[in-house]
């Protein structure tokens, strides 16, 4: 009934919008690309039909009309039909084509803008792509050229502020050549990145003159940012241990214990730890499970026995010391033991070490 | 101990991070920008410390350096300081500005971006910053000059795709007919955008030529797209007749209603029908509450003949004919009686017309 063009944000599953976010979780379609995070597939319905259109299984990404074939398809038989983009669907996303081919076959669309790439991923590297008195526009491209002719208007860029390259790092010698020959200066500062947002992200920073011989083995996806801001030499990072980190928690738990590990930068996902449940642990890492009370722990172990679980590389938190005997009772070694919920969120927000803590 | 500075997106409340949001949820100070929506402001711990630095009393903004003192002052103080901005931190944010600051004064700062109000308000217009064969390039800038003198490049940027202008309505002659000087046609495509993404959003489409005659009325947020795209006549709204509405739910209810709620473009706040919750019957246009049962109806009658709540213009929606008795025995009139959730979520969906069903 209505087809959504939603931007899932430039990696960091915790960018994609609250409403983006609300709409992945009562989906019936999810048609979805390449480079798009597990921990947002996993806020699916368990009967939600999810689709890659990023790549078919011959390595090849499924051509644009008959994506919109399948968005009119799938418009027309169910309810909710999701289209998931990373960064922003209207950012060199295509998000124009399917909304006409929808509006065309009578379905309506909505838009849920993303975080784009183009300044979510310079701000992971500490990068602001406006600054006062050093840059007072931005412009974005695709770096990515068909048959390797440019048509790009490097003579008006070159005169430009901020310059963001999005998809171009394999024609890195092409752009920076280009700026230099349109009278930017060789010593501009550029920075690229790579992966950004992920926990992966890697950052290379130099000149328009040094940049290509540094970033020689920068890989998709990566993003080049030239221009004054490039050199300003910030930086930050996430600094809760938990930051990155998938975790699960049972269904029925405090809210507010959600908010606040969201808040520094986990990834959270509720579960009743039922049959449903196990598809997640042979997709994803589960970095940590949090149980706050001796029922969740005793349908964690029944589970973990039940669908045969490896959680050898999980670190499992428990509050209460009857939880901890009742998971020691089952052969589960929790990594942490608390008292309480506040004493579990002091301890994640401020302390790197805390297994210290077990 | 840790500034996060956080992009609020460009108006509607439901385009904030997921991270941004369960930030507001758990901060213990709140530094805001005008033009930031009650609805996340309404996010925050009844204890939170709210100041708003975009308006003093005096209707002048608070000078950066002494946002920046703040920053540090509750950035030693306080756990968790948020800096909430419109939009993005680092387009025309003054984020990079912040960020030095805390950093000279040995205060972690993280940065959470948002939906940029240059991408997410034309989107909610239609318009697709870049469309195949029509934009390959987007260029943002501050349509906002000091001193009335231009230190744009306009020879450049006529030549570029796509222009975005943030907050430049007044300039509007100028940009226009400097644009025409530098030899962009007099036929380019224009809109203008007020409020957007807001439900009183406005936008008036033109040309070069036309639009500064059409869009004089136009007041401040607003924001001018100049380009091929700006007349590919596509348009959307939201179907759902719960979108922007505010609605309150009580605090343990079926996390996948307040989801569907969500996703449909409400804005849902969970509440306790408590003393605390009576300031925000003050402050916002409360649309809609939700009863799914009868103890929750008892509470809410309660509260609202305790704290003298004002329910004229707020819709009851309940569940269960033994819910809607209690009401109506304290005088209260449900505008909806429903058996159950999935009935309520089937006729919020797809029945704008909702109210034949009491």
């Amino acid at each position: 009934m209505t087809v959504y063009l939603i931007g899932a944000g430039p990696g960091d599953p915790g960018l994609i919008t609250v409403r983006g976010q609300a709409l992945l979780r009562v989906a019936d379609v999810i048609l979805y690309d390449r480079l798009i995070s597990d921990e947002l597939l996993l806020l699916a319905k368990s009967d939600a039909l999810l689709i890659n259109v990023g790549k078919n299984p011959h390595g090849r990404s499924v051509p644009q009309e008959q994506i919109n074939d399948l968005l009119i398809e799938y418009g027309h038989q169910k309810p909710c039909v999701v289209r998931l983009k990373g960064g922003d669907p209207f950012v060199f996303g295509r998000g124009g084509e399917e909304m006409m081919a929808c509006h065309q076959a009578g379905i309506p669309v909505e838009v849920v803008p993303g975080v784009s790439s183009a300044i979510g991923v310079p701000a992971y590297a500490g990068v602001p792509i406006t600054h006062r008195e050093v840059s007072r526009s931005f412009t974005v491209v695709t770096g990515h050229e068909r048959d390797g002719q440019s048509t790009l208007n490097y003579a008006a860029l070159a005169k430009l502020d901020t310059l963001v390259f999005l998809m171009g790092v394999k024609n890195l010698p092409d752009i920076t050549s280009s700026l230099i020959l349109h009278g930017r200066s060789p010593e501009t500062p550029v920075v690229c990145i790579e992966s950004g947002t992920y926990d992966h992200q890697r950052t290379v920073s130099g000149t328009l003159a040094t940049i290509t011989a540094m970033a020689a083995d920068l890989k998709p996806p990566s993003i080049i940012v030239v221009g004054e801001v490039a050199g300003l030499g910030l930086t930050w990072k996430k600094s809760s241990p938990v930051a990155g980190d998938l975790i699960l928690l049972a269904r029925n738990d405090h809210d507010f214990l959600v908010h606040a590990l969201t808040a520094y930068g986990a990834h959270v996902l509720r579960t009743g730890f039922e049959g449903s449940d196990s598809r997640l642990w042979n997709r994803s890492q589960v970095d940590k499970v949090i149980l706050t009370s001796m029922d969740e722990g005793f349908a964690f172990a029944n589970f973990v026995e039940r669908y045969t679980i490896d959680v050898s590389s999980t670190d499992i938190l428990c509050i209460g010391a009857g939880t901890a005997d009742l998971l020691w009772a089952f052969g589960l070694t929790p990594a942490l033991v608390v008292e309480n919920n506040a004493r579990l969120l002091a301890l994640l927000e401020a302390q790197p070490m805390y297994k210290n803590f077990c």
